[in-house]
């Protein structure tokens, strides 16, 4: 079994994500392809990031993640890839697994990072502009077939990382901000249960709403209802049920959200 | 050959539908996995239903049907799996699949529902809010290797079932709807081939455009001009040739249409 | 291996693009299928052809690509299959695959045509709405089981042909048009760099904005500056470094560019 995953900004539209898997087939005939999502926004990291996060820990140990969010493309940027845990991951360096890291690191797994600079393993032209096609794809495919990174790259210590703005403690608890808004109009936070459960009763703040306390799931309130719950990626996240929470509020990344203490 | 297929509203911005992916691989890892659509609009059941009625025809026997329009996760709606004729579905107890079982029981096939209720083949932490990904993701791939359903889940006879609206009949002749509004803006209707073969002669009528007689295809109308004709799914549809007939005519889901007899 | 591409102006919401991959595996089991796009603007014959080009050559060989553009579909317009070089080719017979055969006759490649004339390989009931499903798939699926092109059909010596519009030459150099617009919004032309080569110094004209030389890549330009490249398909292209040119200069497919030879 090999599996490949693809999360890009290419959009659906021009056969820019589907070229890759010519590549990739081309030199690792068995693997199993799944799109991540090619619709994150132009260029944002943060948002490749935080998909990679919530979708990686669910694929098989050995699965090659190919992700291409790359502003930088055809200038100095690295090309680089690693592995983290079990998994493995190819891109521009520029942050886009570094949200990974973290955890792993707390969880004692292994995390090697490595520099790209062996081009016989590429495709034989390199565009300036499409690195994901002419150099990703053809790695992530020898990576599945199992050749090891220390034959594709040489080891790096200093890989660029991001990080999640962290929430900051109030009077009354803890001041947040969305970090994604779903397809559902779902506002995800930066809050986790964490900044919750020592509050015992809280009450929830995004503009000029108020919630009261936490439900398990939509099925508790009533539709129209706003609700705050603990999503399916542990994060803090405010939602109306059956409706989109986004566009109800004008809300989007980086609308504060409040975790109260209430008596 | 196993072959898995699926059907949600998740969008395909945000990752959940390739995540299902990887829940999927980790347990069936030799399934081939083909998108029937992501983008049923938020909570329309009916509509995923339809699109099902559409697709699975032309799957092998034996294919497994994840589908995920899911407005009451997390309540006591019921998860469940089936089999209807020679096919699996996998999904939430909302009628999803119940516009398949009217014409499987008029063909004589096998109608099995079942109860999931057997939490030691889903994964390990169940969110509230991602049964797609922790349910029925990890039962559909059990199901394409093979596990009976009995194993799954318990029977049951109750299974929630919706209809399409019937058309009523009137003077000249019947009274339908729009049920359906495809990308080409092309609008599917509950009418079908026997309400017009016993009128004869007829004409059609959709706000305040008047169609006359059906035809084969786009082909036999000049570019611009509005046809009826059976689509390929067996119903009435109206279209204008190679233009948009939903925003032409402002219509949608519910729109009337008649079909009226002409001397 | 066999590998299957789906190129189709279904767009993905109503399970068109879906259903093919029903009747595909049902006929080649074992077949990898990669969406290149279903997105392709209804009717759009040449953005269809276009994208074939800039993906067909990173497949391998014995590829079968399956692509439906169709606005004829249900008239006399016939339903071919193809051998261009080492891959093949389904549809209708529009020009969709007409922009690969003069490169491909340049290179000496096998260039051989044929009409789809074998029902018995086809589906049994054929919708003359949806050639896609009933008659290319199938076609398509047998192709990459190693069916012989001879036995689907029969030879042919005019497919229906379409051309890129030729640039013109000008006084200080030649007149383009823009003959792409991609997701990021970037400007593709039908100017390469045979075009900008002979003519050493060059500014380019779009609009009433002149862009001073090309660059090798996005990175050598600050944010929101405007930039021309050779972009990854050979061609001429025009954009807004981490912007949408198209938006911010109204400019689309048709749009004149200009590359003035300068002192």
């Amino acid at each position: 079994m090999k599996v490949i995953t693809l999360l890009t900004d290419f959009g659906l539209k021009d056969g820019y994500a589907g070229v890759l898997k010519g590549v990739i087939w081309s030199i690792a005939p068995d693997a199993q392809i799944a799109d991540l999502t090619h619709s994150i926004l132009p260029q944002a990291i943060y948002e490749g990031a935080l998909t990679l996060v919530r979708c990686v820990p669910f694929f098989p140990p050995g699965t090659v993640h190919i992700a291409v969010v790359d502003p930088g493309v055809g200038t100095s940027r690295r090309p680089i890839a690693a592995q983290i845990g079990s998994q493995f991951f190819v891109g521009p360096d520029n942050g886009l697994f570094s949200l990974l890291v973290e955890p792993a690191r707390s969880a004692g797994e292994l995390i090697r990072f490595f520099c790209l600079d062996q081009p016989r393993y590429w495709l034989f032209e390199i565009s300036p502009v499409f690195h994901g096609r002419d150099i990703f794809a053809p790695v992530g495919a020898h990576l599945a077939n199992g050749m090891a990174l220390e034959q594709l790259g040489s080891k790096i210590s200093d890989p660029v990382v991001i990080h999640t703005p962290q929430p900051v403690k109030t009077e009354r608890g803890w001041e947040g901000e969305v970090i994604h808004v779903d397809h559902f109009g779902n506002l995800a936070t930066n809050l986790t249960v964490g900044h919750i459960a020592p509050l015992d009763k809280v009450e929830i703040q995004i503009a000029d709403v108020t919630i009261s306390g936490l439900v398990k799931s939509f099925g508790e309130c009533a539709v129209g209802e706003p609700a705050a719950m603990i999503d399916s990626s542990g994060w803090l996240s405010i939602a109306i049920v059956n409706g989109n929470a986004a566009s109800t509020w004008n809300a989007g990344s980086g609308s504060k959200i409040k975790v109260n203490k209430i008596s």
